[in-house]
C-alpha cells in the first residue's frame, strides 16, 4: 500500500508515528506493508518511490520545521505543486489532513479531487472539505469506484460513522445527539463541577493546550456543527448545508447557570441533535443521562429503529486517537482494495 | 437468501417479525430477497422452498403453541428429525435461537454443526454452543470457508462483537469490562437507587417479566460469564472455558451496602472483566464512571491500545433487540457472499 501523507502538523505527525510503531504488526497481521511515497507540509516535500524513512520524516519536521530539511531536499513553499505531486505520484491512497478551512475548504478540496481524478482512495481527517463539498466529493469517489474515509474528522478515535455502516445492517438511524466538541465539554465540566466561570475555565483550557488561542471555533459551536453536518449527511443521507444548522455557543452559559444545575443534580453539555432539523445548543441533562460525559471525552447516541438508543463514548481529540482513526480507515481500504472483507 | 430457523420462543417470533417488517426494505436498499423455508421448535416443522408466509407462521404459533400448526402441517415431536431438516433442506443460513443451555449445549450445538456439515452459514443467538464447543464451531466453519455469526448472544442489540471487528481496525483490545446482564442491573439500580432489598428487587423484576421464576442463571453471575467467555475468546482471541472465569453473583449485596454506596454517590454493578483473568463480581463504581448505566441497560468498555477507552451502551436484551441483532447477521452474510462489502 503506497500512500501520499499531505499535512504535517500535530495529526500528520502521530499518524506517521503510529505508522511506525504498527509497521510489523500491519505487515504480519494484515499483510499490508505499507511505504509512504510522499510527504508535503506547507513548506516543504519529500518524495521516494521505495518509501520514506519514518523517523527521518519526524526528525526533519521537528529539526527544521518541514519535511523539506528531509536529507536531499531542501525547504521552498510548494503549495502549487502540491496537487501536480498528488496527481503524479504513484500511489493508492491520499492521507489528507490539513487545517480545516470552513469557508473555502482550501487546499484540502483541491488536494482531495485532484487524489480522486487521478485514481487514488483518499482518506482525510478535514472537517472542512467535507463541509463544504460533500456531494462533489462523494460523486467524483462513485464516479470511479474509489472510497472516500474520514473516520478521523468526527469523533477522533470514537468510530461515529464505521459504527453505522458496519454495526447497525438493517438497522435505520433516526436521529442522532452527540457530544463532538472536547473543547466545550470540558469547559462545562469545569463551570458546572467546580463553579468556574466561563473566562476561568476557558483560560484553563488555552494553558492546558485544549482551546486555542482563538477559541471561537470551538465555543461558538462551530467545531460540533460541522462535525454534526458530517455525521447527519454521510449516516443520515442528509443532503444539509452549514447554513441548515441552527448554532449555539456556550458564551451565553453564566456560573450562576452552571452552579445552579449543578446543584439540582444536572449539568450543562453543548449537544448537536439531527432530527428534523439540525441543531447545536447547550442544553441541561441529568447526571444520569449517557451524554453527561466528562472532560474531553465525546459521546454520541443513535437513535434508531429497531434497536432503541445506543451510544458510544470515548476520547474525541488529541492527535494520536486521530492518527489511530486514519490508520483504521487505510487498513479498511486496503482490505476492499485487496478483497478480503470482513 | 434461503433461510432455516429452529428455535421458535420470544425470540424465534420477533426475529420473524422483524423480518416481515422490513421485507420490502431488504429488498430495495440491499437487494436481498429472504426466503424463510423451513421452521422448527419443539413441536413441530413446517417447510416450503419457495419460502413460508411468516403472518402464517405466527399465527400458526400462537393459535396452537407450535409451528407444527402451519397450514398442511401437523404438530409431532421432531426433535431427532430436526439434524435431518438442517442437513437436506436446501438454504444458505441457518439461524439457531433454541435455549441456551450450558451444561451440554445441546440441542444448539448439533444444530450448528449440522448446518455448517452441509454447507450452511450460521447466525446464532446460542450462547450454549458458544461457550461449551466455541473453537470447534470455528474450526467446522474454517474448513469450509463458512460464517458464524453471534452478535444476539452478547449483549442483545449493541453489537459487542461487531465493534471491535469492523470498527477498531489496527488497533488491540487490551481488556474488556461490561455490563452484560440486563436483569442483574435492574434489580442493582433498584437496590442502589430505591433502598429495596435483593428480595424486593428480584420479586418487582420477575413480576415485570424481567426475571426468571428461577433467577439462579442470572443472579448468580452464570449469564454474564457465559457473555463475557464468548467475548474474550472471539474478540481477544482467549481460549478460555467456562470453568476459567471466577464467578461472584449478586446475592450477597445487601441493603446496606447498597444504601451506603448510594449514600456516598456511587452505585454497586455486576461488572466482567478481561484481562490477564476473568472475572465476574458486583463491583462499587462511581455514578460518573461510564459503565454506571441503569435499568436494563448493558454497556462494554474497551481498553484499545491506540485509541483509549470506548464504551459502548445500550439494550442488551428483548426479543426485538436480539432479532435486530439477526437480522444484521443474515445481512452481513449475505453481503459477503455476495462479495458486496462495507
Amino acid at each position: 500500500m503506497r500512500l501520499i501523507l499531505v499535512g504535517l502538523g500535530t495529526v500528520g505527525q502521530a499518524f506517521i508515528r503510529v505508522l511506525a510503531e504498527n509497521e510489523e504488526q500491519l505487515r504480519s497481521s494484515h499483510r499490508l506493508p505499507v511505504h509512504v511515497v510522499a510527504i508535503a507540509d506547507s513548506r516543504g516535500i519529500a518524495v521516494s518511490s521505495k518509501g520514506l524513512n519514518l523517523d527521518l520524516a519526524l526528525k526533519s519536521k521537528s529539526e527544521t520545521g518541514s519535511i523539506g530539511g528531509y536529507p536531499g531536499y531542501g525547504s521552498f513553499s510548494p503549495s502549487e505543486r502540491i496537487p501536480e505531486l498528488i496527481s503524479l505520484t504513484d500511489a493508492d491512497i491520499l492521507v489528507e489532513v490539513t487545517p480545516t478551512n470552513v469557508v473555502d475548504a482550501q487546499p484540502g478540496l483541491e488536494n482531495i479531487l485532484t487524489a480522486l481524478r487521478s485514481g487514488k482512495h483518499v482518506v482525510t481527517a478535514n472537517k472542512g472539505a467535507l463541509v463544504v463539498a460533500f456531494e462533489e466529493i462523494e460523486e467524483e469517489a462513485g464516479k470511479r469506484n474509489l472510497l472516500v474515509k474520514f473516520s478521523g474528522a468526527v469523533g477522533g478515535a470514537v468510530p461515529t460513522i464505521d459504527f453505522v455502516r458496519s454495526c447497525l445492517n438493517g438497522n435505520r438511524v433516526l436521529g442522532i445527539d452527540g457530544i463532538l466538541n472536547g473543547t466545550t465539554n470540558y469547559i462545562l465540566t469545569r463551570m458546572c463541577g467546580e463553579g468556574c466561570s466561563f473566562e476561568e475555565a476557558l483560560a484553563e483550557a488555552q494553558k492546558m493546550g485544549i482551546a486555542e488561542a482563538n477559541p471561537s471555533y470551538d465555543v461558538d459551536g462551530i467545531d460540533t456543527a460541522c462535525k454534526l453536518l458530517i455525521l447527519a449527511n454521510s449516516v443520515m443521507g442528509r443532503r444539509a448545508r452549514l447554513s441548515d444548522v441552527k448554532v449555539a455557543g456556550i458564551r451565553g452559559v453564566t456560573r450562576q447557570r452552571a452552579e445552579a444545575a449543578a446543584r439540582a443534580g444536572r449539568c450543562i453539555r453543548l449537544i448537536g441533535s439531527v432530527s428534523d432539523t439540525i441543531t447545536v445548543e447547550p442544553r441541561e441533562i441529568s447526571k444520569e443521562h449517557p451524554l453527561c460525559v466528562d472532560g474531553v471525552l465525546n459521546a454520541v447516541t443513535y437513535h434508531t429503529e429497531l434497536a432503541g438508543d445506543m451510544t458510544l463514548v470515548g476520547r474525541g481529540a488529541g492527535g494520536r486517537e486521530t492518527a489511530s482513526a486514519l490508520l483504521r480507515d487505510v487498513i479498511h481500504v486496503s482490505m476492499l482494495k485487496a478483497g478480503g472483507v470482513r
